[in-house]
């Protein structure tokens, strides 16, 4: 299997969905409508649609049964990045290459936008239709699982928690300020980035109906590429060909708290490695269609060595 | 029945459970929760809530079986405050008469305190346990509603709608003028404040399992409710006592669009009791309890005649 065509594929299926949902939101203010679709056509991997489906497979649907909340988790992830990228918050202005959203649109807009695509992400996911493969029970099951791996108990704690970091490095060096930057770093990165991914594959999972046994197995195994993906990411932010990346690098300009920033890049290399080598066991472990495991696991290994 | 004390009493179920799901939410960054928890103890009338109270009881049940979604559409009515008040929004600093979430958290965490209320109402509504006379189908068309009525198709286009409006008394008068800007008034009225107040007895129908006669009624009469409601409003920024709405007026201040701003006080009273009239008769036509339906008719009228 090549991985990246396998995920370009599937990344294409979510792609030419997503603005079908939104112009089935009926009676949108127009420049709110065509805010929320300039964000999602930003593109990128579309790695949380695309791990769903691949995790729903291994129960022997086809991906394309869960196109709505495949394109829902990426209407969640698509807000976190509007607000993210805000004034009050991180204050970008490129985001994959384009100008975020409220450097086009204007703050109170681009707000207003991060707002629709987080309440419609439940609209898409709970009004569209289903074959009868999926039960209203694991959809039910899915829309919990998003709402809390999304919310306080989640992402949104991730993005506090990180607001929180800011100036961390300014403070004294040493051992003390060592042990306290990587607690609050492992908390950051388990739910600003950790949560969604692990939503990914556990939404795939609760929609497919698995035994409970293997969507906790999988739940594991999104945590630990969630780790893995941060980690490297904040390496990237160091050593990154920001062409590739195509933002301009705020974590450093910010003096943000990342692994890289605290331990060096090797070390943080060293970390990611790690999370990888213990993801994959769990995954092997799942009982299921061999396919989808090994394009999970290609996943996993795409995560950990990407360069964008 | 004392309609002032019905509400009150009601209201006081709604405030003594807001605190437990927050606290509910297992994880959250501190400072996060206490921002949820700020807005949410401001009070206010737990309209939302007790209208859904009312309309689920219509059809047996005890507005107590349902408290979660209650609290549920309170923790959206909240968000799109914390967020409505922001400095690239209406920019103002009191609400209800203490200082704004902007005010007290700063703007990052107002944003993230909004975003979490807003997707843990969802984790709320899906989470928690209801008796068995509430059914997942009922549950999922809940949430459904909720999500349709607060987000692109609703609530938010109302908002979006609203930035679209400022500024628009500067231009010239005349006919054209006011055509224009009732149009776009009603658009503003309909989602901004209407489609809550809408989702509000449609939840408290749909969770009941109520046919879809009534619950199609129940939304007619919440939509005119919720009309009267901001044309009350509307007028209440022009000629209400500060001290009592606990807010700065910041309508009249940024020389917003409203019925009262365009049409004159006394023609936007004639308004709100039109709607009040087109209300009632459709109320009275749903099978069920008299009891709630009184309930129901009488907190119609409150919402005319209220003076905060």
């Amino acid at each position: 299997m090549d991985i990246g065509i396998y995920m370009k594929t599937r990344a294409a299926l979510v792609n030419s969905a997503l603005p079908r949902f939104i112009n089935n939101l009926k009676g949108s203010q127009p420049r709110l409508a065509e805010a929320m679709a300039y964000s999602l056509a930003a593109g990128g991997k579309r790695l949380r649609p695309v791990l769903m489906g691949a995790s729903y497979e291994i129960f022997g649907g086809k991906a394309r049964d869960i196109l709505p909340a495949a394109c829902a988790l990426e209407m969640v992830h698509t807000y976190s990045l509007v607000h993210d990228d805000l004034p009050a918050m991180d204050d970008d202005d490129l985001r994959r290459g384009r100008p975020t959203s409220h450097k086009v649109y204007g703050e109170a807009l681009a707000i207003l936008a991060g707002d629709a695509l987080l309440t419609d992400a439940f609209t898409v996911l709970l009004s569209s239709k289903y074959p009868k493969r999926v039960k209203p029970e694991g959809l039910l099951a899915a829309a919990r699982a998003l709402a809390a791996r999304a919310g306080a108990g989640g992402m949104v704690s991730g993005q506090a928690a990180d607001l929180e970091a800011e100036g961390f490095l300014k403070g004294k060096a040493g051992a003390a300020r060592r042990e306290k930057g990587l607690a609050l770093l492992s908390y950051i990165h388990l739910h600003k980035t950790a949560d969604l991914i692990t939503a990914a594959v556990e939404m795939g999972a609760l929609l497919a109906g698995a035994p409970e046994r293997d969507a906790k197995a999988l739940s594991v195994f999104g945590r630990d590429i969630g780790l893995c993906f941060q980690v490297a990411d904040d390496i990237l932010d160091v050593v990154g060909d920001k062409k590739k990346l195509g933002k301009s690098g705020s974590d450093a300009r910010n003096n943000k708290l990342t692994y890289a920033s605290l331990l060096g890049v090797e070390e943080a290399k060293r970390r990611a490695e790690a999370l990888l080598r213990r993801a994959l066991p769990g995954l092997a472990r799942v009982r299921g269609a061999a396919g989808p495991k090994a394009a999970l696991a290609a996943i996993a290994e795409f995560v950990y060595r990407r360069e964008n």
